[in-house]
């Protein structure tokens, strides 16, 4: 390794054989603690991230990460702070009943139902994420899924769903309005997706690390600016999904979580006070 | 509270209840001169803001607060101080006849009655701003207003007018050159809705308080914005309004200066001088 | 003037009664040495401002001002020095015959007859800029000019041209190639306007001080932005010329170079080196 | 020299006489290890500045540069890596059997061979850079070659190459699969231009120094960017090539490295880590 690296630099730690990384799938935290550390310190860090992006509008935005010891449990930013002042000490830990049992501070209360059920309805999941990025609530504004006109867009084909909540409605044929009927009509939608496109407000996606949500949040919304701009220059070319899809990496989990590594060793090398 | 938090957020001082906000109105100082200087310490915060979203062109740009003691007197900012610089003891307080009885400097004398006779018609009115952000003005020449595209400019609905200062005429069909007929169709155009759209110049937006004054110029350049985009990309779906209404907070005010938070907390932090 | 003020301000320099501008004119130094440095700081501070709004493309864009003393002599930027980096000693004093005769550098000797002929044909400028603004250039191949659609972009109309030098033929209807005959018609398409759009190339302005001519500089890309942004979104309303001038400042020298002040304001405290 | 220059600027070491360069070739170091260093660091000094330019995609994004001493060698980024802290010392020299044969790191094996091959094939090329630019991705999906909407994109006229992957098949008509094919194909496309645009991907870039295929990977990403918006607003006027391109620097090698120059001089001066 270099003696001059000033920064520790997170691929120089993951194994190598002849200079290519040798990795069957995301590496994991053996003690518990450990893994419930990491987490909270990536929720944090991709909330300096997003803060840089231009993802936070007021106090709109929440992301959770399922808590590796308490599995009905989750890590949620309190309402109303700063993304670029947002520190791991800020966390919340919520149960399953919407209670803080660990930390201090106020709850998003409007969006805990989703979370839960999301995180209830998909064992596999441990982070979701919902910002109110500006490309992301343009395009969902169109009510289009994205096409594979990128290999970044092309990596939500087949994974991706619209929740259209304007067009539920009751047995009367009324605007739906109980919370219970629209949290089941979001998980539902959601389904098995990495991505969820809530037509008219913005993106929801999900992970089975807290890396890979927020880079797929990222991707989401560098996939509506890309379409955006192209739609608006002329008529993309759309290859065929199933031909876009073959030069996808094969394990999504894996290369969503390595592509989140520099962004984590930016951002915990310029704003290291996140990890406080 | 975390011992590591290292600025004051905002949020953690409001009244909280089993971790959610316990809040049913805007709150205010007590004292009428700690209301004076927290409502000048917005207006310098907004400016500040402003220059970073790029609000700022040449000498344009004016935000006024109602003074809370001498309720016919506002605060205004002086004609040429780069945003970035401004701090709270440039503002200069003006009474109802447009003179300056607390502060030193240049007034913006073009934009003086617009401010006054608006302030005057609306006694419900603290913060009057009138910015020139790039998307507000590339939409005000579209002619047209906001659709509930998105949540943010959902908000907006039912509450936004468009001034076409270009149609005005006189009693024999001449363009309308006399300044006070012109200020009169501004406020009567403006109503009593928190937006204004001039059309091939710039945004208004009102509030009870400055901060949800300044959070709507925020959140209508950037809906203007996401129009620009998606009606550039495509032909996005136009929600029925009522029911894009139904999905907005009902207390538009509480929720506008709530959403201002954040972004205090931030500059505060960032740019103390400010204060000075 | 309040004492917390960190930076001096321009604005608070200007003859004021009544907290009333009182200016009729763009102020000059009495002493030509004082009056040639000004010019050489503003050119200076200009190319500062044009870094930070990307409108620097490699060793693209060049910007002139006229010398108050030898008045054939113009003030130059040397070839490819960063407009990041530039400072008052790296200016360059060009003679008539394009010799530099004051201070030390390469020169961009490709513009330097189009400089010179156009400050020779007029003799009221003293500023002219060239400079590589992205969307001026974007803009100048839709070889349109623009519409009074905003205020700021009223301002340009009826003061300015498009130069059309693919257009240009010879005698025998080739393409014209003679360098004289080019310098020529660039000279007399500009004739006596605030703005050329050099279509397929990008934007030229002038101003009768360097602050309007970089003011303008300035504008003319944020007209592209605005024009862009609308043209591609919809159909805009466009004013008619005659009303829309009429409410652009009577005296646009005086109000452009007004405009400029918080911007040297700005960089002069942020950059002082520049002054070196 | 101005005795105030703070930074040395590359410019006031090149040959002048009267004060314009003279310059008929791209120099080069006389000796091979300093050439080599050269080459090093304009390569870090690259990723220093695509890191600004947001030209950074997760884990994407390959930059080599052929060795001077060996020549079948080249340099390249290590995976992983964030741009914004590449140094010199992270660099990984690759063999023509794609091993690391100096430096220490993992390696992106995923695309040696397209490089490897592409060195192969065309001696005179020292640089070739594939960047995922937000502008070149969106401008790659509408499949077409750029215009010479502007001086800029008319560099590419004659010197670009469109790569259609998902349209390549193998002899049943099949998507072609086999890497030795692709890797066949990509390099048959690129043929001897200096712009691949890969549809439906991003743009590959090349140059017989680092610099030049540096700055043509920031002209093609601009280039995108003109003409996503000047289609975006209207139709654009296209000039006739022959006559755009006889507007070009003749000796584009020799443009394009000048093109540079002021970019490397901001980079290494505001973040001199990099040379480490």
């Amino acid at each position: 390794m270099p003696q001059t690296r000033r920064f520790p630099q997170s691929i120089y730690a993951l194994p190598l054989a002849d200079n290519r990384l040798r990795l069957d799938r995301v590496p994991r935290q053996a003690d518990p603690l450990a893994e419930r550390l990491h987490r909270r310190q990536r929720l944090a860090g991709a909330f300096r991230l997003f803060a840089r992006l231009g993802f936070e509008v007021g106090v709109a935005g929440h992301f959770t990460a399922r808590d590796p010891i308490e599995t009905d449990h989750y890590w949620i930013n309190p309402l109303g702070v700063p993304f670029s002042q947002l520190r791991v000490s800020h966390l919340l830990r919520v149960d399953g009943e919407g209670r803080v049992v660990e930390g201090d501070g106020p709850l998003n209360s409007g969006a805990l139902k989703l979370h839960y059920h999301l995180q209830k309805a998909r064992p596999e999941v441990v982070g979701i994420a919902h910002l109110h990025g500006l490309h992301g609530r343009a395009w969902s504004a169109l009510g289009r899924p994205f096409e594979p006109l990128t290999a970044e867009s092309a990596a939500f084909s087949g994974s991706q769903a619209i929740f259209r909540r304007h067009d539920l409605r009751d047995e009367q044929g009324n605007p739906e309005r109980r919370p219970e009927r629209l949290t089941r009509a979001f998980v539902d939608s959601f389904a098995d997706n990495d991505l969820l496109i809530w037509q008219n407000h913005s993106l929801w996606t999900t992970g089975a690390s807290v890396e890979s949500a927020a880079w797929r949040s990222i991707l989401a919304d560098d996939s509506a600016r890309t379409h955006l701009l192209a739609y608006a220059a002329g008529r993309p070319v759309i290859p065929d999904a199933a031909l876009a899809a073959a030069s996808i990496a094969p394990d999504k989990e894996l290369a969503d979580w390595l592509n989140f590594l520099p962004l984590w060793d930016r951002i915990s090398a310029e704003e290291p006070d996140l990890l406080d």
